[in-house]
């Protein structure tokens, strides 16, 4: 075997290793995850963090974010169904969060859909998130936005792709940002691992990116310090525990059960034979 | 074969042939649905949505209404866990729609259950939906109420059955309406056709009945100029899912994953045998 | 066989006659029930109480109690996600149930996670449930917090076990109070009775207590005057359906799947082999 292809199957190796470790941290550990999040995604999210071993809380109410937050191990906030009434909450959990130095992660559903969600995105990546999900067109917006507020909107970002829309939004919040797709993208702003496990049926099942992104808050809620290994791991995850669904799925709704169920049954062996991560 | 029978089965094949069609338009067009509706139909509905090929969006928030309802293909409103907050919203993107050309389907939940959700659902149904899809109690409410709003709501209404209560509903709002029932009922006032396929334990799972309105919705978006014919293919389409998934289905939950799969999958074959539609 | 056991066997069937003829009547009945619920449960609450044969309404504005609430057969009111726009009408609809004579059930969801949260149970508490219905926790922090209001809350408490916890929250309360648990505790404040069915799997599921609680106010709309057999049999109509849900089951949203699959399937022979109430 080539020295390149070694080192390319001892890193493969290492992430599986990685991957599995955090899984089965999160199983004994069994962080408690705080989801601000829209109705649509509620069940499936909250039930993907319980067949991985999580606790889930979907708690939102403002009056309820000084007694609770500090003693979850984990936030994720999400943007889907906004409406005003709901943004001091996330804004006064995502601070009560860091101030308790509890890791939050923000997935900013249709970012770009209106000026009122880019809006209370852009204010929300302010406040200092872990890590950031969402597929290009959200990314890609957010990012332009970000640099817009001090450079101006300029026509030459238009071809910006999501590496590098995700690079500079990375480099300008200081967050860990993964772009879903084909291939998940997750980078620091200057390092960009790529994540290729998962079906492209899993598109066709409603709050699969939103189900993901709490996976990515409880991963990182056992390894806080390591975000970006955490992300790339949950997210391959749950595209292992996709492709394992897939195998016995006839359907989207077939799909999402036996997803569900693979995150709970998977084992080491999958994990270890089928993940994969790549430098990019 | 009797001339009689041969014009039926020839107009029994054009449904199909036409059902097939809008089918296979929506898959490729992926046409963009705005849901305003009830929490406990999010999820299903935006899994319909998915698994025929359409693009769901559960948008809601009065705030994005300018930016976001001009760029759907259709709209669908459904008033099932209402309160006074989302009236605005409601009313502000039917009139939105309106004026950009797009069509929108009105699901009038339990329209007769208290005077504050009739009055809601009588509002929207003057702002001029393309479509209304109730059970025979909630049109036969809004029939008799929108009669009424002229001529006093008489006890000589009392006995008017579903398909009257339709088409009297068609004449005064200008809408499509459709009646779910043993035999679905489709009429825009004057003409009624019956659409028969489906099977009573869908009546077991919540939110089919919103989930079929927005599938209308998806039909309706690709042939908007034919709202009598997309809304009779719609449901007759949900009903053969909902058939071909009774065939493996345990009970009323495996029967939701199956019908939601069988949409996905639905072939010409399937469509063509088995579509029902009638004159009635 | 002992005359002990011999009793134990004529209870234990009795319990299962009970249970059987309760669940007959509520599918030839069809009550209609009521839920004021959070948004995480609304669906697999909905469908449970399909299964079962009732009839659910998920209403919960204000503007409607006075209208609707007096023709349901019970009302479940279930705090969540909870906000303070919704106490206004939990408290309503507790009270006009209350006035027209109809059970109404409390799930108090993570009654201890707030000071505001515990204080809206503690006032919907005192609105008289027929039923309330929670984990350890969470009636452990009632019962505590009841006794608290006039005695202080009193270190010693800290040991109090869910049985003791239970007793004292339903001699406060008035109230029949379950606490779901490996074995289920039913009491009336003096007689205890534990029911053994379920499996540990149903806690991986979100919303499953939600659900039950619903099942609750359903069974106990058919025979309101034994709400204690009511619950119990409601705990374990769910339970025998969870065990008979895990024997197909893979993993947690598979057994979603078959629970409510055997609920509507449960016949008389699975609930007289399988039913286990015992007096505690």
């Amino acid at each position: 075997m080539e020295p390149d292809n070694l080192n390319k199957e001892q890193d493969q190796n290492s992430w599986a290793v990685n991957a599995w470790t955090l899984l089965s941290k999160l199983r004994d550990q069994s962080p408690l995850i705080q989801c601000i999040t829209n109705f649509v995604s509620m069940d499936l999210m909250a039930n993907t963090l319980l067949s991985a071993g999580a606790s889930p809380a979907m708690i939102h109410s403002i009056e309820e974010i000084q007694d609770f937050t500090p003693h979850v191990h984990a936030l994720c906030i999400n943007v889907g169904t906004l409406s005003p009434a709901w943004l001091p909450a996330m804004r006064e959990a995502a601070q009560v969060a860091n101030k308790a130095g509890k890791p939050w992660v923000l997935d900013p559903v249709a970012a770009g859909a209106s000026s009122f969600r880019l809006k209370a995105c852009l204010e929300l990546v302010g406040l200092k998130p872990s890590v950031i999900r969402g597929n290009g067109s959200e990314i890609i917006a957010l990012s332009k936005a970000s640099i817009g507020a001090t450079k101006g909107v300029d026509s030459s970002h238009e071809s910006m792709d999501a590496v590098e829309a995700a690079k500079s939004l990375a480099q300008s919040s200081g967050a860990i940002v993964a772009v879903s797709g084909a291939v998940d993208i997750i980078t620091d702003g200057h390092r960009v691992v790529g994540a290729h496990n998962g079906v492209s049926m899993m598109q066709k099942i409603t709050a699969t990116g939103c189900a993901v992104t709490a996976l990515i808050a409880a991963f990182v809620a056992v390894d806080p310090l390591h975000a970006l290994e955490a992300t790339a791991s949950a997210l391959s995850i749950f595209g292992i525990a996709g492709e394992m669904g897939m195998a016995v799925a006839k359907g989207p709704a077939s799909l999402r059960m036996h997803l569900i169920d693979s995150v709970y049954n998977l084992d080491q062996a999958a994990v270890s034979s089928r993940l994969k991560v790549t430098s990019l």
